[in-house]
């Protein structure tokens, strides 16, 4: 069926079903928002590593680079915690915390069939939040302001769990 | 399709493919159970920003309100470790690595069709377990209590894990 | 319809429409290998739990048993850091941190109608990386083969998320 449209994208590839569910507006932009607020959290592990080289300061004796530290004494000097590591492991975390959530509720919201633009407004507040987040974070910015682009996070996700528990609830 | 149906419910408004996924009571307890778990997951946050306000005990120094200290020697005195704020982020890490897997194989079993009253066995033993699981852990009582609602937890994840590799296992 | 095709299985018990969704065989390979790699990470758990046991390291005074120590200063003097519990907690945190990103977007990725042989090599991939990571992590061998089994893993993550974007990118 939905190879034969007009319209018709590589997404057709599927089985007609799957071509179906994915083929609603509000299911591209969820795939698009919920891929590339993932791939954000997943560049934290990278920031850690870059920080645990650049402040020697490491979690595991093997991670210590001999042309950094020749003796075992040495090497174990290195295994300590750093301000700037933890904060970015902080962080990570919070994006476990906050990006999660998105996406599994996220995921519950777009099958419930919301209006596009309400969810588009849903996706980029929680996504261009988090990006907020972590600039606010990870360059240690005063207060209130990661508070309050972690707060719009928190707000975009409560309102689709909202819209989700109104449409289906059953206990 | 739906729409026309006397049923009809708001759910109805998407495509009539994802109205027909949606449809099935399994899928509405899912998704109900599913969002009052990831909300309960995510009020941790709340319990540990309660909890370092309190104990005054910060992870950040951008975090201690003037109010509260006034010279950065004082700030930094409140950028200590708190036995009781260190309790919720450990429950908080405990829900991520047990409520987000439910979620996950939840999903999957929900997607092979499984008995709707099967079904919601699982996702009530599962919520219910965690909901004793966090006022155990918060309030520290006494085990096994702690471990017993944690050990149901598993089993209703591994259960439906079971379920689900019994009927699509592809490898 | 999928009831009385003769490849039927159990998986067409919920609804016609949810039974063409798991019917595809990328969806089922897709089920089986989050399904196992998701049990793997909860094993760690286990495994946490294990070495705390054996290291008589624990986090919380309820769970020391009176058979270790029965007065509450003996008690307390096994609230320490262990770093054997430690190094299994570090490889669980990773394991969220990658394995859940690997679920999300390697859905995402399923529904976009992969060919089979391209979804297998990337999930194959990715859940032999994450079993390889864990017993070089726990065994502490040397780098660069948790680097590598790490990186193995993220490649499959990117490419699948490379694959979404392209496929269904609505900004």
């Amino acid at each position: 069926m939905g190879q034969s449209l007009p319209h018709s994208r590589g997404i057709h590839q599927g089985t007609p079903t799957m071509a179906a569910i994915i083929d609603s507006e509000v299911f591209l932009a969820f795939s698009t928002y919920a891929t590339i607020v993932i791939l954000k959290m997943m560049f934290m592990s990278f920031l850690t590593a870059y920080f645990r080289i650049t402040r020697k300061a490491f979690a595991n004796i093997e991670d210590v680079h001999t042309h950094m530290a020749k003796t075992p004494e040495e090497k174990k000097k290195m295994l300590r915690v750093n301000e700037d590591v933890e904060r970015v492991r902080r962080c990570h975390l919070n994006d476990l915390e906050n990006i999660i959530p998105f996406v599994l509720i996220g995921l519950l919201y777009t099958l419930t069939g919301p209006e596009l633009s309400t969810a588009l407004l849903h996706f980029r507040l929680f996504v261009g939040s988090r990006f907020v987040h972590t600039i606010v974070y990870v360059t240690s910015m005063p207060q209130p302001s990661r508070g309050l682009s972690w707060i719009v996070g928190i707000g975009a996700i409560v309102s689709m769990a909202y819209h989700v528990l109104n449409t289906v609830l059953r206990l």
